[in-house]
């Protein structure tokens, strides 16, 4: 089994409302520190091995379904999980 | 400057519907190695330095406006950007 996280962001272009809407939250309740914040997703995807190369199949998955590549740039990290 | 990168995930013990509609598609488009899908948050916050602690501050925000602790699990990690 594999456990892969995906990560999920906003091209640096890309405005991003929801990271404004939270910075503006945040500076309310006084965290005046804060000068960015960018929102996006995060997946953790557990895979069972198959014949399939596990980095061919992942990229499509992101790229079909998962980001939005037009917008979206995405990355990830596979780990082999032990059995219990 | 600081970077900060925020993950935030449903709690094991928590039904994730999100990623189980994730889960869904990915089986009807072929990829029928995926066991399992959780999906959460993951946010970049740009903080200037002050004199507060960071790991307080951080973690206030975490838990005040970014996570729902009652149903959210957190963790950060901390990168110091260096002035262009």
């Amino acid at each position: 089994m594999l456990k892969v996280k995906v990560y999920v962001t906003l091209r640096e272009s890309v405005l991003d409302p929801q990271g404004s809407a939270v910075q503006g939250s945040l500076h309310s309740m006084g965290y005046s520190e804060v000068a960015d914040v960018r929102v996006g997703k995060y997946l953790e995807l557990t895979l069972e091995k198959s014949d399939r190369d596990q980095d061919v199949i992942i990229r499509e998955m992101c790229e079909k379904l998962l980001a939005n590549t037009v917008i979206e740039d995405f990355r990830y990290e596979v780990e082999e999980v032990v059995a219990k």
